[in-house]
Formats: structure tokens, sequence, C-alpha cells
């Protein structure tokens, strides 16, 4: 049987669990070009909620439909399918249930002999290329540079702040609760970091950056972008990867100092998504998988147990009680 | 005697007359290292008006003094200082005044027989680097490409949209009133032109560009900044050149999509003023006046007369009264 998360009505406003319905189909036979994936790992992201709001790099979500979400699988029926076997490793939109039935052509195969699993939606994964190309691949970052990073804590935020360090940068980061700033610097190492729930952030900036900011890494948007655009050096670059602060909101909050600092400070803001740079994606795991093993990079991970954790997993992501990658573990793995 | 005009009290709000006062004094004896410059054609440009919010690209004005501006003039006291000579023409921020004392070192000396003068402040001047290194320098623009300019009858945005044509782009301006639109397309040969003042510019923008937006060129920030983000083109180019709609405005007013569709989209936003690139100036007035001459590129001005005009100049620039570049012509030169 495949248990399955529909999507049951669009969110107005802030998502909760009565937005979700759960429920136990049988699996369904592969058609042509088609294979039955088992899915082990669910990726939880931010980008789920953004998704809901209507067409963006993808196309809508619909109500009433299974939740879209990206997760890494096992092959179990090719369906007669030659491209894949069964016991092989793919990853892809599986969606939130047990069983996904997928055209063999939209998954990605990876080696089934990599360890942690929990790799593939980390450094090897879109968090990882996400944070590589955000940064590296779209300015760069310099020593002595000062970089700062909101949703510090986050599966991205996290990553961005220690490659910073790694290239000598003086990393700030933004995170919510004393808790999570603290383990901001003392367990990923960022230089400092600031915590956006009992500080006043504008002034926080000032104390944190003395030097102003080169870089920001804005995952959130909102209130935060506006204070950051306040310290921003003149050309400044401003990584836009999403804005988690608006996902929920039921009207659209504009951001002030937009143009207005662009132009005086000529500043430069640029928007991505981890797909965008293919090309380039070999060189930026190969960059991640060598930090890592040099000890250089730690990936957080945050699980949750079972598929109907799902909508509790983002839910809680949305209110920042993750640390590190957000994902829920669908089927026991034995190499797990 | 010297006749000057002084911003009497920063405006909080819409600037009117009452912000300036007249007066006049005796022609000052230059200092070491100052010469006395006779302004002759004087700059109206819609940064006067944004250099009395606050420090920008430029320390802040001051109440009490002379009001800053951008002139050509000619030099008719050295004081002593060997690098002039009496009726060298020079550019420079000489002030609302007939007679400034400057230091030597701050005037960029020009070609004393180039006629018309009034090139010094379109192709030759801070409105021709704008436009070029706003366009090309920043982004470039590729035939086939969708190039959208908001103040498409001002200074720059007229020299924008003819720039763009050259390159082989469709042009689509923004201007206030159905004849600026009709001379916007008709004289300086953009393909169609939207009257904000008209139109609900939302609307206008799909009807007018229906591949959509590859290129925008930002003169005025605010609500038409919003109607452009929503037809950019995915990997679409914002260049942030001024913020005019914003200016007069007593609370910032935030821009809406941003960051949101910068990341959908992946735009790039970027910032810049006409004196960032000195080392690609050089290129940039050989090709503009190469154009001009070439009958490519028509730069239309608007000249009012006399030094106590420049307050009326600038606020009915800020009004959108203007075609092309606005100055003020301070004193009758022979050779006008």
């Amino acid at each position: 049987m495949n248990t399955q998360v529909l999507l049951a009505e669009l969110p107005q406003g802030p998502l909760t669990e009565a937005h979700f319905e759960i429920r136990t189909v049988d699996i369904p036979t592969p058609g042509p070009g088609e294979v039955v994936v088992r899915s082990i790992l669910l990726s939880i992201d931010a980008a789920n909620r953004a998704w809901m709001q209507g067409a963006t790099y993808r196309s809508a979500i619909e109500s009433g439909q299974v939740m879209a979400g990206y997760a890494l699988g096992e092959v179990v029926d090719t369906g007669g399918d030659s491209s894949l076997r069964p016991g092989d490793l793919v990853l892809g939109d599986l969606g939130w249930q047990e069983y996904a039935v997928v055209k063999a052509r939209r998954l990605q195969p990876v080696p089934a002999d990599h360890r942690p699993l929990t790799d593939y939606h980390t450094i090897l994964g879109i968090a990882g290329l996400t944070a590589y190309h955000g940064l590296i691949t779209l300015f760069g970052v310099d020593e002595g540079d000062t970089l700062l990073v909101s949703a510090a804590a986050g599966s991205v935020g996290s990553l961005v702040g220690q490659i910073g360090k790694i290239h000598g940068a003086t990393v700030v980061g933004i995170a919510g609760g004393p808790d999570k700033c603290d383990w901001v610097v003392n367990t990923l190492g960022f230089d400092s970091c600031i915590d956006y729930k009992n500080e006043k952030v504008s002034t926080a900036l000032r104390d944190h950056c003395p030097n102003g900011v080169d870089i920001y890494f804005d995952n959130v948007g909102g209130s935060i972008l506006e204070a950051a655009l306040g310290v921003m050096n003149l050309h400044g670059k401003i990584s836009c990867c999403g804005a988690i602060s608006q996902y929920e909101a039921t009207s659209p909050v504009g951001t002030r100092g937009v143009p207005g600092l662009i132009v005086t400070k000529r500043l430069t803001m640029k928007g991505f998504i981890a797909l965008d740079y293919p090309d380039l994606d070999p060189t930026a795991r190969l960059a991640l998988a060598g930090w890592a093993a040099e000890g250089k990079l730690t990936a957080p991970i945050d699980v949750m147990d079972g598929i109907t954790s799902a909508p509790a997993a983002l839910i809680g992501l949305l209110a920042g009680n993750n640390r590190g990658k957000r994902m829920v573990r669908v089927g026991a793995d034995p190499a797990f």
C-alpha cells in the first residue's frame, strides 16, 4: 500500500496541518516509460511553501493532489524501462508519498554505494548546490569580505557561512533565538550571529558589521533585507535565494530602499535557483565533498520519521524550528 | 555682481519655489588653487532633488547654501593658477550661480571649439554617459531584445531608447501624456510608448511587450518598477538609474515583488551612476558622438534662460514638463 499526503487546500496565510490530508491507496502500475520508486528520504524545503503561492520556477501546486517534493528513492519496478534497474538510487520529484510512479527520464540516478544517504540532500544535493552557486558562482567571496547570511541555521545558510569562512571572509549570521545563534557560532564556526527574535536587526547589524557588508546572502526578504540594504557597502552584492518571510504573507509587502539604495550604493541584486548552472554542478559537488572530507564543512541534518510527519516538518521549518537540512525518512533503508 | 540661488530650506515633500532664495553678492576673489568660472550652461537633473534627501553618492546638500549643480563654464580669473587659462571651458559643480570660485583641480577642462555647447550636457556629458554605461557597459543589448525605458522623454531615457534601436532591440518607452508619447515614438523612433498618466501600466505592458521584457532601464522606481517586474523575462536585467517617483515622497514606499520575483525569474538588478566607469568614458563618448554624426542619435534639449529660472526648471522637470535634456543658459555665450 502507498501512504500519500495530499495538499487538500491551498493556504491563504499560515500553513497548518488542516491543509493536508493523508490517504492510503494501492501502489499503481507503471505506464510506458514509467518506473515505480520507493521513497527513502524526502527533502523538506521552504520552497515547498513558495510553490503553493502560484507558478514560480515550476508550475503551481494544485489542491487535491499529492504534495510535490524532491526525494531520494530506490527503483522497485522498472516497468520494462531499460534505463534503470531495480535497486538503483534516484533523485526526483517523488512527491509526499511512499511510492511514486514517475517517468524514468525525469529521475536522476545517483551512485548506490555512497553513505550517508543524507548527503544527497546536503552537500551533494540541492542545498549544497544552492549554497555554492549562490555564493561562489554568482559573485565569489574574497578574503576579508564581510559576508552576511540570513536563515543562518537553515540547510543553505549553514553551508553558505562555512563556505565563506573557508574563503577567509568574516561571516555574520542571522537566526532566531539565542540557542540557534550559539549553535551557528560555536558549531558552524560563524564569527557572530544576530538573534532577530530578540535584537533590533538594523542596530545589531551596525555592531556586528563594523566594516559594512560586502555580500548578503538573502534567504528571507522582508524587513531583514531592508535592514541589510542599510549596511551594504558600495558595490555590494546581494544573492537572492529566497524570501521565506513572505511565503506565509496574505498580501505582498514591499521592500523599502529598492531601488533608491541600489542606485546610490551601486548594489547588484541577483536571483538564482540551484538548477541554473548544470555545467558547474560537478565542480560544485567536488568542492563541497572535498571540504567535507577535509573536515572544513559540516552538513548538519534534521531528520523526522515517516511520510505522515511531512506536514509538521514543513510547518516547523517555516517557523524556524530546524537546524540544518530538514528531511523526512520515509522508508527504512537497510544501509541508511 | 554674482546672482546666486540658495536652497533656503530643505523640502519635506514636493519642492516649491519657496524653498529657494535669490541673492546678489560680489564676485569673490579666488584663494590659493582656486579659479573664478563664469557659468554658461547649468544642467538640471532629477538627481538635484535626490541630493536634498541626504547623503547619496555625494554629501547631503544643506540649507542656506548655494544650490549644487553641474555646469559648463568659462574660466575668467585663474587667480594665478597655472593649470588653466582665461577663456578655458570647464565642467564642474559650479552650483546655481553666475560665477563660481572653485578649486582648479575639481574642474574638468573640455575643448573650447566644440559646438553646440549643449552637447556637453547630452552626448558628451553626464546624460550620455549615464545612458551608455547603464545600458551597454552594465548589460549590453542584443538584436531582438525587448528594452523597456521609463522617463523615456527625459535626458537619459531619450538616449537609452535610441541606443537600443541602434542595436536592433524592440524599444518600448513609458512617458506622461499623449503628446510626449507621440514625440517619443515619432521623433525619437521608439517602437511604442505607454502613457502612464492615462493607461494602467501593468496592463499596457502586456500589450506593448508581447514577448516580455529583457532589459528594463529604470529611471523612476515605485509602481512602474513593480509593473515592470511583472513582465520581466527569465534572466532579465534591470538597470537601476534613478527613482524619480520617490524623490518627493515624504515616507519611503516599498517595492513589491522584491525579492520574490528576483528569485523566481532570476533577475539581475544593478545600480550605477555615470561616473562609475571612467576608463570607459572615452569609448562611450566616441560611440555616442559617432552615432550622432551618422544621424542615428538625436540629443533633444530643453533650455530655459537665466540663473533665476533654475528653481522653476527643476520643479518642472520633477513634474515631467521637459522633453530631453533640461538646462539653464546662465550667461550669453558669444559662440553659443
